[in-house]
C-alpha cells in the first residue's frame, strides 16, 4: 500500500475540527489578553490538598487501586456523588445508577453510542457547547437546533420540532450555559419538561457548572419533572480540577446496563486511583468554602466585565447577565459578523470566541463568546476597552 | 413515557457480556484458586516510587499538569515512548505520532472509530483477546476470523481471507499472545507481512507483554516490515501498574490527525496528571531492573505451571510453552467442552477461563485459558493438581 490518504470511516467525516483549539493558537502568545479560554481559573485548583490526598492514597490503599477496577467506577465516590444530589438539588439519585467517566466529555460519547443510530434526531439548544456538537457528529445524528436565550429554550420551536421530527435525545445545559451563560427560568424548565414527558426522548440535562452560581436563585434540575427521562451528566473539573478528566452519568435504571457496556468496550475503566484521591479529597475538605471562594471571584470577574463593556461598548451591543459560571455572551447588531471582528481585535491582540461553533448550521453570525473565569479585572477593563474601540471603529 | 425497556443503537446489540466478568464473580470467595484472572501481579506495583513520583509532580507543575490539557498527550512522555521503540525494537517512531490513550483498549475503540464502518471486514486472529472482540464490535464489522498457534498466523488462511474479503483492519497480538501465550515466529512474521503488504488493510500490532519474556528471542515488529500499515498498541498496564489507565497508539502520520479528532470527541484528553506521574517515575527508577523482576516471577511461575500439569494433567492434554506474558492455553482432546470441565472445577474451587470468548463464531470448544501471572508456585501445584483429579474423572 502506497503511503496515501487512508480511507477513513464516515462517522468522522462530519465531526468539526475543534474551531477552539485553532483560536487558542493565537492566544500562545502572552501579550494577548484572551476571553477565548474555556477553562476554570488554575489558581484556584487545590493543589497541596491533592497533594496530601493523593499521599494518604497510596498509604492506605496503593495495591488496590493501582490494579484494574471495575467500570461503574468507585462505590465510595459515586455515594459521594448520590449525596450530594440529595443535599443540594433534593433528587434521589441510587449510586447504583452512576458511572463515572474521563470527564463529562466521555459521558456524551456514551449516551450517544448506547443511543444513537446514523440518521435519528437528535434536538439541541442553540447556541450550543461545542464539545457536545463534536461528540454528538461521531454518530451522524440528525441535528434539530432549538433557539435559547433569557428566557431559556424557546418551548414554541420546542413543540414544533419534537412533533415534527420525534427526536431520540434532546442536550441542555440549563444552568449557566455554554456558551451564553444564559439558565432555563422555572417556568420555562416545567413547559419544556411537560412537552418532553409526552415524547419518547431522553433529555441530558449536562451541569458542568451548576455550582458555580454567584447571584440569582436556583431551579429545579429536569430529573425532578422527568425522573424516568433524565440522564444527568455532572464533572468535578470546574468544580475541584480538570486534569484529573472525571465526570459521571446518572441514568435511569433502564439504560445503565447498556452504558456500562460501552463504557467497557470503550476504556475498561476510569482510573481509581485519581477517583480515590478525589474521594479522599471531598472527605477531608470543605467543598462548599471551596466553592464559595471560587464563586466571589468569578462573580467578581462577571460584574466588572459587564461594567467595563457598559462602559466601552457601543450601545448597540447587548450581552447576557449570566447568575453563574463562566462565560457571558454578546451580540452584535444583525448583519455584522463576529468572526470579522475576531481578526481585527486579534490584530490589537484582544481575543474571544466568535459564535459560530456553537451553531449547527448557521455561518458568520453576530453574536461571541467571552470567558471571565480566567482573567483578572484590570486585565478584563483593559480588554475590553481596546474591543470596545474594535467595535466603535467597525 | 412509561419506564419500559430504552430503544437502544444497533451497534450495541452485538456486543458481548464480560464473560470473564461474569466469572470473575465466582472467583470473590477467597478459598478460590484462581487461574482465570488476566490482571498483572499487584506485589510489582512500585507504590511508593509512584509516591514519591507523584509528590513531585505535585510540587513542580501542579497547577499546569491538573489545567485542561492537549489532546495528543503530554510531549515529554510521547518522547519517552519514542526512544524506548528506538532502544528496545530498532524501531523510529515520530513522538508526533504517538497518542496518549487510556489504556489501550481506549486506543482499540478510537481505531475502530476512526477506521470502521458497519460491515467492514475485520481480520482477527482466533483464538483472540476478548477485550478486543468487544470494543470493534461496537462498530459492527464482519469478523474475519484466522486461526492462530504455536507456527504464528496460519497464512494459508490469511491468505484465503485476504483475498476473499477484503479486509479493511487486521488484528494480531505477536507478542505472548492473550489468551495462548504464543507468539508469532520470525519467518511467519516476514510471511504475514508479505501478504499484508499487497492489501489496502492496516494491522493493528498490540502489544501489552512484549517486555515481559522470560526466555527466547525476540522477533521484529511488524512496523519494520510494513511501516505505512503497522498501528502500534502499547501500554504501561503489564510493566507498572494498570490502574493509572495509560496506553498509547503509535499510528501512520497518514491517520495520525483523524485519531486525534476521535480521541477529541470521545473524551477530550487522558489525564496529564498521572502521564506526569508516570514519567517522573520512569526518568527516576530503572525500568528494566524492575521488568527483570517481574519476568524472573512469572518465569518461575509459569515454569511451575508447565511442571504440575505435566504431572498432573492426563497425557492427552496438550499444552502451550510461552516465552513470556501472563497466559499458558490448554487443548482438551477433541470432543471435550472446557465449559463443562470449568463447572467440575469450580465445585472444587479451581477457576480459569474455559475458550470460549476467545472465539468469534464457535461454541463448546475444548481449550482453556490459564493465568499464571497471579499465582504463587505452591498455590500452582495445589491447583493444578486438582484440575487434574477433575480431568482424570472425566
Amino acid at each position: 500500500m502506497d503511503s496515501v490518504q487512508p480511507i477513513i470511516a464516515d462517522r468522522l467525516r462530519d465531526v468539526p475540527r475543534s474551531f477552539i483549539r485553532e483560536i487558542l493558537k493565537v492566544t500562545l502568545d502572552p501579550e494577548v489578553i484572551s476571553f477565548a479560554g474555556g477553562l476554570p481559573n488554575r489558581k484556584f485548583f487545590p493543589v497541596e490538598a491533592l497533594r496530601e490526598a493523593s499521599d494518604r492514597v497510596y498509604r492506605e490503599r496503593g495495591e488496590a487501586v493501582l490494579q484494574y477496577g471495575n467500570s461503574e467506577g468507585l462505590l465510595d465516590l459515586r455515594e459521594y456523588i448520590a449525596e450530594r444530589y440529595a443535599e443540594k438539588q433534593g433528587l434521589t439519585i441510587d449510586p447504583a445508577t452512576i458511572l463515572i467517566t474521563n470527564g463529562s466529555q466521555q459521558g456524551l460519547d456514551l449516551i450517544s453510542k448506547t443511543l444513537l443510530n446514523e440518521g435519528d434526531g437528535l434536538l439541541i439548544e442553540e447556541p450550543g457547547y461545542l464539545g457536545a456538537i463534536q461528540a454528538f457528529s461521531i454518530y451522524r445524528p440528525r441535528f434539530l437546533p432549538v433557539p435559547v436565550g433569557d428566557g431559556g429554550m424557546d418551548v414554541e420551536a420546542l413543540e414544533e420540532t419534537l412533533s415534527s421530527a420525534d427526536p431520540r435525545l434532546i442536550y441542555t445545559v440549563p444552568n449557566f450555559q455554554n456558551p451564553s451563560g444564559i439558565s432555563y427560568p422555572k417556568a420555562n424548565r416545567k413547559a419544556v419538561a411537560e412537552l418532553v414527558a409526552s415524547s419518547g426522548a431522553y433529555l441530558i440535562e449536562d451541569n458542568p457548572y451548576g455550582e458555580l452560581r454567584f447571584k440569582g436563585e436556583s431551579a429545579a434540575s429536569f430529573a425532578r419533572y422527568l425522573p424516568e427521562q433524565t440522564i444527568l451528566l455532572g464533572s468535578f473539573s470546574k468544580v475541584v480540577a480538570p486534569g484529573f478528566r472525571l465526570g459521571w452519568i446518572a441514568a435511569p435504571q433502564a439504560l445503565y446496563e447498556k452504558l456500562l457496556i460501552a463504557k467497557q468496550a470503550s476504556d475498561l475503566h476510569t482510573t481509581h486511583f485519581t477517583q480515590a484521591v478525589i474521594l479522599e479529597y471531598l472527605r477531608h475538605n470543605n467543598l462548599d468554602d471551596h466553592l464559595a471562594t471560587i464563586c466571589k471571584a468569578y462573580g467578581d470577574q462577571c460584574r466588572a466585565m459587564r461594567q467595563s463593556i457598559a462602559s466601552h461598548f457601543p450601545s448597540t451591543i447587548s450581552c447576557t447577565d449570566p447568575d453563574g459560571g463562566m462565560f457571558l455572551w454578546a451580540r452584535l447588531p444583525e448583519g455584522m459578523a463576529a468572526l470579522d471582528l475576531f481578526e481585527e481585535a486579534a490584530k490589537r491582540k484582544v481575543v474571544f470566541v466568535p459564535g459560530d461553533p456553537f451553531y449547527i448550521s448557521r455561518e458568520r453570525v453576530n453574536s461571541l463568546r467571552l470567558n471571565f473565569s480566567c482573567v483578572d479585572e484590570e486585565t478584563i477593563e483593559r480588554g475590553i476597552a481596546v474591543l470596545g474601540e474594535v467595535m466603535h471603529r467597525f
